[in-house]
């Protein structure tokens, strides 16, 4: 038998984990590397900043999804070094590992494009982290405002960035707030929270056709949500967002969803980046003369059309570069990575979303609505996350409540006894 | 219409909740504080620790429990004074309520005892909070094991205290390592992970039956557990606990379940407390001398026999001091608060409970651990909670897995945009 060939993924998210699952055969052993020991379904994380969702129905573990593949081990830690000529990545500072092949896929990272007060005063919502810290600080001001005595208290949304995960998260906050918020306080007048979505382009959903954007826009605001589009953000201030045009958007808190940047584990690979710090690869994803070197999903920019940031881009290409690894491994060459458009979909809340094929059909309304659920569900890697999830969107439908309104008052760090 | 009559309860557990539901009336105004926005099923947060259930599961939102009833409000904030001659409770050091009636259900916290090290060295296990920094710490121990190359990382765990939350969490640790973390983690050999049982006296679980402690003894050495009986601990150090005859149990991971003691919300009352910090009451539960407040659940001691500090108690004696201020608005005469035993159960894992009825009945095994199952279920507070455990439990029980094994690498803080 031949020797072990032994191949990194750097990164669990749709990508690393689609790789990990293609790649394991005899004499191939897979490393999985990523900072935390679970996958987050990053399409449902508006829904856990919104109380619809536990973090927990969101998240797998890594080791319980790699668990079948006794090829396969999991590294939990974050890569800090990447070499090239060596083969050697570097987990946390200390931890080299050798690598036969490599595949990163690292991701993206929320991006401020450089406007001053983003990191200071705004919320992303790229990670679990993100989501829980977003739905601490929403239901914080609210606790805030019936604390208050002179009514000082900010309870005004703003959102910037009308893609998808602005536009869900818009809807979302507006249901929350009319659904359970006012019954939850009683004390507060909640009959009109302001929430305002910010797009710098001329409409939302900017990839969809543009009858569904308007659509989206019409349904956003029957929700009562201030569409302001073709104009960009200025800066941001501790409470308020400031357009280009000069005007002021008060809000209490500030949700940032304008898009992303590539993970700064793209940076160790010491290639010149492209626009959003994606690395620039060949047409079967290789790393240009580093054919032992692939890079998948958000963080690849492949020769042509840029592919979106999202799932199917990420979970085709680990697919794929397993193949060309194999094929490698074979002698056989490698081929072109051809990404498949399954269509795009995105929900504004109940009853309500818009979906577009590839073939051109589009949907929205109540249709569109059970689309999106429907994908979204079968999607949902785990048996377990499925039934949790259906179970709390059952709830949910049928009686308008969010179970999951937990606010920590202590970070549960490991920290022994207190 | 006669005048409003204003009632503070303080804490939203058992007991609060409790005397909340059953308070109000047309002419009387609840208020519930608590420190957090949630109840907590407390005997189920063995099942948090090990990864068994969220802790979004057995959380339930204060406000929406309360939504129903329109004269009752929730103030989220901590009760740092009480002035029985003014009338008023202070939330927070600067928020001032006044009260007509007082009922003070605080709960309890977990005890030290005084001895060294329990502090700094030690996990509790009286909150959601505590549930998931100690599931945080044991998940990151394995990892670190699994990262480690010189395997200096000690596994071992010890649990102090043999009472229900120890037993349940001695079996509950056996069971997550044997049949989850040991086919995560096949780098790793973790057959003979020690695990020790520390109690004082001389059989665990000692408000049951002698015959069912036995039961419960030798089910936990069936399971692996060491069980050290009849000694108490000297002091805990980084790594070991120090028996009080001089041994040492090495452990990585150091659970302490010895009891609680009374919340410190009691001393507030500026009465002497008497022994665990428990404030002694009159047989209706008064404060003696100050009939319009009344102390509940584990931080009152009423005369006789001590109560249990377990839900029961707390349950019934918030229906009780409900009516009993009822009498007082009505004119009637309070009446002495009657504690009906429902009985005893503890779980020590899969198809192994013991449960003692009032009426001498004992049961073990698998009976008893369907009755542990359907009674837990049935008293968890919400449907949707109910949906959801169930769902984890049946998926549980059929494929030996757990699915709430995020590690958190930062804590979930309010805190913007990093």
């Amino acid at each position: 038998m031949a020797s072990t060939v032994r191949v990194i993924v750097i990164g669990a998210g749709f990508g690393g984990l689609s790789a990990a699952r293609a790649l394991e055969r005899p004499g191939v052993q897979v490393v999985v590397i990523d900072a935390n020991n679970f996958h987050t379904f990053q399409p449902l994380l508006y829904q856990v900043a919104t109380a619809g969702l536990d973090a927990d129905d969101i998240c797998f573990p890594v080791r319980a999804h790699l668990r079948k593949r006794r090829g396969t081990r999991f590294v939990l830690g974050a890569v800090t070094a990447i070499d090239l000529v060596d083969h050697t990545v570097t987990v946390d500072g200390d931890r080299v590992e050798h690598f036969d092949h490599l595949v990163v896929a690292a991701g993206s990272v929320s991006a401020t494009f450089g406007v001053e007060g983003v990191d200071e005063h705004t919320f992303p919502l790229k990670t679990a982290v993100d989501a829980l810290a977003l739905r601490a600080h929403l239901l914080g001001r609210f606790e805030a405002a019936a604390a208050s005595v002179d009514g000082d208290i900010d309870l005004g949304i703003a959102v910037v960035g009308g893609g998808p995960t602005g536009v869900e998260m818009a809807g979302g906050l507006r249901e929350l707030i009319d659904k359970v918020l006012r019954k939850d306080y009683p004390e507060l007048d909640l009959r009109h929270v302001p929430i305002t979505l910010v797009e710098a382009a001329d409409r939302v959903l900017g990839p969809f056709h543009p009858s569904l954007s308007e659509q989206a826009r019409s349904a956003l605001e029957k929700r009562r949500i201030t569409v302001q589009l073709g104009v960009g953000v200025a800066r941001v201030e501790p409470d308020a967002v400031v357009l280009a045009d000069g005007r002021r958007v008060p809000a209490g808190t500030i949700v940032w969803a304008t898009g992303v940047s590539g993970s700064p584990v793209g940076a160790l690979l010491g290639v010149p980046l492209a626009r959003g710090n994606r690395v620039p690869v060949a047409v079967d994803l290789s790393l240009p003369g580093h054919p032992n070197v692939f890079v998948i999903g958000d963080l690849a920019l492949p020769p042509g059309t840029p592919l979106p940031q999202v799932a199917q881009p990420a979970i085709q290409g680990g697919a794929h570069v397993a193949r060309q690894i194999h094929a490698q491994l074979d002698g056989r060459p490698t081929e072109p990575f051809v990404y498949r458009d399954k269509g795009s979909m995105a929900t504004i809340g109940r009853n309500q979303a818009v979906a577009e094929l590839p073939n051109g059909w589009k949907f929205h309304g109540f249709i569109g609505w059970l689309m999106w659920l429907g994908l979204h569900l079968v999607e949902l890697m785990g048996f377990r996350n499925r039934a949790n999830v259906l179970v709390n969107w059952a709830w949910n439908y049928v009686t308008y409540d969010r179970g999951s309104r937990m606010l920590l008052s202590h970070p549960p760090e490991a920290s022994p006894h207190d």
